[in-house]
């Protein structure tokens, strides 16, 4: 099923807020065969929407908007409709109900609100925004078409889509193959070596079934994707396995669609082991992306950010005369800095960072983007020097993966033993 | 100048990737007065880019376009390009040359490249990429219209908006009037709250100024845009130098367009100051925000993440009969890791931070969101019990923030003294 996206917003044009609820929609209605056809970032006026409205629903059967519709505006959007569809504004009474209790969980004006939140089109069908004010406008039009109306809340469109919407999306038009997306993750390995690995499998897919590759830095997510009737599952389930089992062992990630971070806390606190980061360049950059994860508490011990050389002598025990002598930035120190944070948390697991983000800090034979990264575990401290390209957020976010990387590494050579 | 933007690229419309180079764009042009007047995201074929274009330049006189064009797609979009235009690919030497030099930078396959980035269409002005492979393809089209086609990447797109299209555009078409603009930053007030006690300086503002009000959570930025011939310079200098006077001097934050990070690490590196942070639920993202600034080690001393009681009572010193008896979310607790990181890393200022970021971890009496924020400097000890809304990620982001502001109003205060 084809569709287009209409995102409404001044705000969005003049690029004060990115447009992340299209991506996010796309996300959830992807892998159930819905794709996107385009997506209109379109100025809120009356104009604009009604130009935009008549061209996609010219093209495709279904349209979404979002944004447009707020306990701020006013109803400017909801006008438009009734003009474009035919119906009248009409204060409904679940709505009012809706917006009283979610506003009573919050510090707003319940008057200005109320009035107009549970004015809507006649003819539209509500659906109850559970995590905000403005109601969901479903509109059944002519030739078998949808268009439905979102609102511009991230978290309000994104909550939506997955309670509600895509369910009534897909019960509206619904598909009869049936999809089956299989991901597995591989890392520190480059993507065209694995194109090369996997080269002679892919070719020989049966026609139902589509590898695509989806690189981020050190990491690629290998997404399989089946479409067909109900007899390609157990088919789809075999290729998964033939697809993990060429990947090399040291550059297998993950079964999944998982992150680095929750694959190396799921192993670690299944295998009952505990992990801590001393960071210097990373900034506690490394520490905030393993805490951002559900349930890190149980394998996440702590961290030290010894951002200045006195507090990596006093707070990890790296020996000042080391620093003095080699700089921060040397496998020396990171050694101890690695070895000092597992002794102080006492974890099983620990990672060290030291390096030169940018864009000052350069010395001789140190350019921007040098970090030395170094893990400590029972089997003792290893570290490597690494050169990241970019920006300071750049080499950070890079330093970032590559310690993790580093550590779930470590792990597998832990289990090994 | 009114304009448009078609971003073309199939992972776009996969949800895989986001498009921020419409708002990068959109901030580079706006305060030159240029008005974005929609966005086209489509799907990476030539029909589509064809029907966007001639769409596009049946509204507007300029066009700009993203992606499309790159090392590892076939030279589809030029060939378009040349269908629609009228030129013929040619091979172009400086770009060859300058495909060379980019890429003798980083470890990639030199003939594959070459061979395509260097043909571009013979009826386009080249602006050489001076970050990437792909050239930026300029096109003067019939009735004074420009369209210009820049590299997907949003690095190089930045990068080369910023070095030369944004310029060259302006040149091209040059604005009668000059464009003023002083940004203002509140915090801790609320919207509401703020624009009540502007509303009359406002409501006087001559014609060829406007306010506009830019929130996020905990920081208002104030935009002051004027536009005019050139005496109206001074006349935005004097309203810049009101509008700061009416702020509250407890809410005021910066003259200038900084982030609440940006502006603490200058005010405490102009007083020679230096900052420590102890975090449990915000897992180093106080740390991380603060050293992602260029020049943070200037005050930026380190952090302790103390995500488990034991690492708490350790590292930090803090008593664990009290963890014990109040639990880590606690006055007692955070209190003692704020006054523990400040000792531990001997610097003039510490915040910390304890609490529930969620979805798990509510006790009796302490829900998710509740989080505890301490502050510690000469002055003493003080803390402050928050509750934030939302989902993990909100909560940590929410606390971050509150706990930044709690560290500049300390300092504010410490000023005073």
């Amino acid at each position: 099923m084809q569709y287009i996206i209409i995102a409404i917003g001044d705000e969005l044009l003049a690029g004060q807020v990115t447009d992340t609820n299209s991506g996010s929609i796309a996300r959830i209605l992807e892998p159930h065969g819905w794709e996107l056809k385009r997506v209109e970032v379109i100025a809120d006026t009356a104009e604009a929407l009604h130009e935009a409205l008549d061209r996609a629903l010219s093209e495709v059967k279904v349209v979404l908007t979002t944004g447009g519709l707020g306990p701020t505006k006013d109803d400017q959007t909801k006008q438009t409709l009734c003009r474009l569809f035919g119906g009248k504004l009409r204060e409904d009474p679940e709505v009012l109900e809706n917006v009283k209790q979610v506003i009573s969980r919050r510090n707003l004006h319940l008057n200005e609100l109320t009035a107009r939140q549970a004015l809507v089109p006649d003819n539209a069908r509500i659906i109850q925004n559970e995590v905000g004010t403005a109601p969901i406008l479903w509109f059944e039009r002519p030739e078998d078409k949808v268009v439905v109306c979102m609102p511009g809340v991230p978290f309000e469109t994104v909550q939506m889509m997955e309670k509600r919407v895509a369910a009534e999306l897909i019960k509206r038009f619904p598909e009869k193959d049936i999809l089956v997306r299989h991901t597995v993750m591989a890392f520190d390995i480059s993507e065209s070596a694995l194109a090369q690995i996997l080269s002679d499998w892919e070719d020989s897919l049966p026609s139902f079934a589509h590898l695509a590759y989806l690189p981020k830095p050190g990491i690629i997510r290998l997404r399989l994707d089946g479409r067909g009737p109900e007899s390609i599952r157990p088919k789809m389930e075999h290729l998964r396995k033939e697809l993990i089992a060429l990947i090399p062992a040291e550059n297998f990630l993950a079964d999944g669609d998982v992150t680095i971070e929750e694959q190396l806390l799921r192993l670690l606190t299944e295998r009952k082991l505990t992990v801590s980061t001393a960071e210097s360049c990373t900034g506690g950059t490394i520490a905030s992306r393993l805490c951002s994860i559900p349930g890190a508490s149980a394998a996440m011990k702590g961290s030290v950010v010894a951002y200045s050389n006195e507090v990596k002598a006093s707070v990890l025990g790296v020996n000042a005369a080391d620093i003095e002598a080699h700089g921060a930035v040397s496998e020396s120190v990171v050694e101890q800095m690695a070895a000092g944070i597992r002794h102080l948390t006492n974890s099983d697991l620990a990672v060290a960072t030291s390096g030169i983000a940018g864009p000052g800090g350069a010395t001789e034979g140190k350019p921007v983007g040098t970090v030395w990264i170094a893990t400590a575990s029972a089997a003792g401290v290893k570290s490597r020097c690494y050169h990241f390209p970019g920006t300071r957020d750049r080499v950070i976010d890079r330093a970032a993966t590559a310690a993790l990387i580093a550590l779930f590494r470590e792990l597998s050579e832990l289990n090994e033993r």
